[in-house]
């Protein structure tokens, strides 16, 4: 099987590995599973080519034999699915697993991107200053629910599983603005992550395709 | 295996099934199994019963025999995992239908929630009446995306699907606007969805807790 995904030929986030395709990177490295990666510049993304494997004209997409998959949260879903140990084999656990796979998505990561919105798409705006601590406020009331749940546990529920790989990604886009350093057991959960050897792979895979020129 | 779900005691939309419990009663439907509801007040879904339940102190929730699920993305798709036809057999197939249930919620949604933010919650807000049309904009962009996919397919990916289900519930959210009849191809795609019996026993049902009273 040969799998292929897209990432952004340049990120825009310069290798801070914000971008998507670390979370896809991330479990190919959890499961074991070699792939090939297609550069993608911005003007690509949204031609006809592009669109035809993913409709929102983003990146990262994912390729194998006759599959196309676009939506990080489901191909990460699928290679857990299918291989390594990023989803527990009992029915109910794994219920669990997904269950944070899509908190992740649609509960934490939406007011996470309204502060990225606000901050960089909507920098310049008149009314940012006065609007971005309300957007804040947002962002802190999920990271005390979030906190408050973690506790002193390591994970999420139980072992290290897909959840918490989209968790602590979702996480590291929180992390410029400073507020995830607010939430120490938060800010602590992130840094497990990032010391996983397969976070560490995939973070320095696409750091090769990001790094600053000098 | 009895399930139970939480909703609502009054939810904010007064019975025009925006509330996330319309979602998962209608996968129920779908896949034709019994449920019973469990209401809650604004007031208890902050209190420490129903936060081991939901960690972010919303609704719904999923109990079934020893298991407690929350976050409806989830939720339908443990539902559609084990029962009825909401997920196609074919291994590839179910991927994709995955796929579109995590755009729904991770791609489509966020955007439509920022409006409703916008429009409900920063509504008296000096800046509002300025930045309004910059986040329709975002909305529309999307629309134009998945009306270009849509197409003239009825359903997102072959037959109706768990991917389908999340993403008219999703669009639903956006009626109120006005954006979303201005966009033909969805608009027709959403009331596909409505006419379906599944989700008017769904909506019937969630208006009988809500309706407001003579």
């Amino acid at each position: 099987m040969t799998i292929t995904i897209t990432a952004f030929e340049r990120s825009p986030d310069g290798g801070r590995g914000l971008a998507r395709d670390t979370r896809v990177r991330w479990a190919l490295e959890e499961a074991g599973l070699p792939y090939d990666v297609r550069l993608v510049s911005f003007r690509a993304m949204k031609e006809p080519a592009h669109l035809a494997l993913h409709p929102f004209g983003q990146i990262p997409t994912y390729e194998e034999d006759g599959l196309v998959l676009f939506e990080t949260g489901a191909i990460v879903f699928h290679i857990a699915q299918h291989h390594g140990n990023l989803l527990p084999a009992d029915d109910h656990a794994r219920a669990r697993a997904v269950t944070w796979m899509f908190a992740a998505v649609n509960t934490v990561e939406p007011p996470i991107l309204e502060l990225v919105t606000a901050r960089i798409f909507e920098g310049d705006k008149p009314w940012t200053k006065e609007r971005l601590p309300l957007v804040e406020e947002r962002v802190r009331d999920r990271m005390k629910q979030l906190s408050a749940r973690l506790g002193d546990a390591d994970w999420l529920d139980g072992a290290f599983s897909a959840g918490d790989l989209m968790m602590v990604s979702v996480l590291l886009r929180l992390r410029p603005s400073g507020i995830l350093d607010e939430f120490p057991v938060l800010a602590t959960y992130v840094a497990r992550g990032e010391a996983r050897p397969a976070y560490q792979r995939a973070f320095e895979a696409q750091l090769a395709v990001n790094a600053p020129h000098p």
